[in-house]
């Protein structure tokens, strides 16, 4: 299931507003050390007046300036977050207000697996232009998950941050090799209530929140019981990736992981034997932007010269669902 | 770009409470007659207790039904919503769970094009499935839109309908001739704002339907602008989308269209020069049922025997975004 699609260039945005550790510690009457000592995250991004499609659209504009391209040269809109910025319309479409493309007829459309959206999307969409439906697609995930946190579960609001990172994707010229080589996405329901925000949805309208369920619209998360779970599925889960996609673990040069949180990112690496060298890790100055953080980790290991043309790459995430998800390509 | 994929059953789920023209006269203080007049819709059904994942659930296990085919036997859930039954997890990992395949794996993401999520996923998971990622897909319709009326607001609130509706899509058998003909969708943000819920995502959080913000959480439509806009673009879409096909508006044996509302049908219809025996009408006894209107309207039509193997169909809709999107096949 091989799909000759090549990342073109690729952007990110960080809300001005940077929030440390030793901030949130006063915040929430922490002692000092404890929020990168359980969240391995020093420094991440909080909006002040940002919105998600600002945020998206200028990561949008770096990913095209990397890739060479305009606007006009992009034919689909894909928005690939766990957030969206309102109920209706789509956030692309709201992405695609901000780039000044109102009239411009490019379709734009969500995809939402929550912290998996980016990965899903850049699977969905690779068949689609492998297909033929469309030559150059824009992927953008945009997060704003402080608005969401439950200041009260202190494990879980101190790992996250904001931010957006945006992939252009093509199809690869004839002479050259990029390609995406497997991919594979698992759903266990039996962990749907692992990490969830219950409201805000048909369920538990926006409404109920004035009538005593404010904690119906926080994130809420069992950081053991995903773990457990995560743990049982996930060797099983990547060995059948590498071995539908033909690469071996050794071949993979670098793993871009979700950047779920510092011991979720430790044991993963450990559980599946890969090294400190192959993994991405930035985390510690980004936390976890939920879908943006597979993006964004791309767009930084890219910036670094950790990835190569030619290099075999792995995206490799878990969400909420709970889900396993991940990508072999060729860059 | 002809995908040989074959429709194998649909199926569809009504809440039980019943909601007629008259009682939405008497609790709104209109004038007897108004409602139909005004929305074309007599009947529409609103949920007491039923959720989105339940209803979609019991919508996808009639699907597999008509399909004769086991929950086992497929391998991607895509739920295509305008609305979620919570922000966190996707809705179609919820499917999963009321399935009972909570331990089965099965990979769920959600695709939000609002009122044209089903054509959008349709779209997207027949190339999916082009290129062998998968077998089987359910497709998944499951609108509360009942939970988010604006009361106030008389002319929208009239039009719309709780439901869902589902889908099983295979690859068709070599013998057979089944297949998507072409396809296209349209954003035009310029009508971004023309229908909305400005609330409920990360712009305006639950928490501030509190501070006096309550129409923000509510849907907010300009019938007007919609018109307006769409009535400049549809014409020269259909077109388009004909010609991609290679067919030609004679040879469309049935519209399937997004039951917007009864003048949007009408004019669409004239404007477009479809007869009544080949537009599908469900609007009356189900209103503007979000994204579920044309899989329900398709699930109908199936069952008036209005569609045949071998006719060419155009599934045909707008959505808030603003968007056009359409799809020749044949069924």
């Amino acid at each position: 299931m091989e799909r000759k699609i090549k990342i073109l260039g690729t952007g990110k945005y960080l809300p001005t507003r940077r929030v440390t550790a030793a901030e949130l510690e006063e915040k929430l009457g922490l002692a000092a050390g404890w929020v990168e000592k359980k969240s391995g995250v020093s420094v991440r991004h909080f909006v002040t007046n940002e919105t998600a499609a600002q945020m998206g659209a200028i990561a949008a504009r770096r990913a095209l300036e990397a890739a060479g391209l305009s606007l006009h040269e992009i034919d689909c809109i894909v928005c690939a977050s766990g957030t969206a910025q309102q109920e209706i319309p789509c956030t692309a479409a709201l992405i695609q207000e901000e780039l000044q493309l109102s009239k411009s007829g490019i379709p734009c459309f969500d995809i939402n697996a929550t912290c998996l959206s980016f990965v899903t999307a850049l699977d969905v969409m690779s068949c689609q232009m492998a297909v033929g439906i469309y030559e150059r697609v824009l992927i953008i995930s945009s997060e704003i998950s402080s608005a969401g946190l439950n200041w009260e579960q202190k494990e879980s609001c101190v790992l996250f941050g904001d931010g957006a990172a945006a992939v252009v994707i093509g199809r690869t010229p004839e002479t050259e090799s990029s390609r995406i080589l497997g991919s594979s996405m698992k759903t266990y329901s039996e962990g749907a209530h692992y990490s969830e925000i219950r409201g805000g949805g048909t369920l538990i309208h926006p409404r109920q929140f004035a009538q005593g369920r404010e904690a119906d619209f926080a994130f809420d998360m069992d950081g053991r019981k995903i773990f457990r779970l995560t743990s049982q599925l996930i060797t099983g889960f990547v060995d059948r990736l590498l071995s539908s996609a033909s690469v071996t673990k050794e071949q993979i040069r670098t793993v871009i992981p979700h950047q779920a949180s510092g011991m979720a990112m430790r044991i993963m690496a450990g559980k599946l034997g890969f090294s400190d060298q192959q993994m991405v890790n930035i985390l510690a100055d980004h936390g976890n932007v939920i879908a943006a953080s597979i993006p964004m980790a791309l767009h930084e290991a890219i910036g670094q010269n950790r990835v190569q043309r030619g290099d075999h790459l792995m995206l490799l995430g878990t969400s909420a669902g709970l889900s396993l998800g991940g990508i072999v390509l060729e860059y």
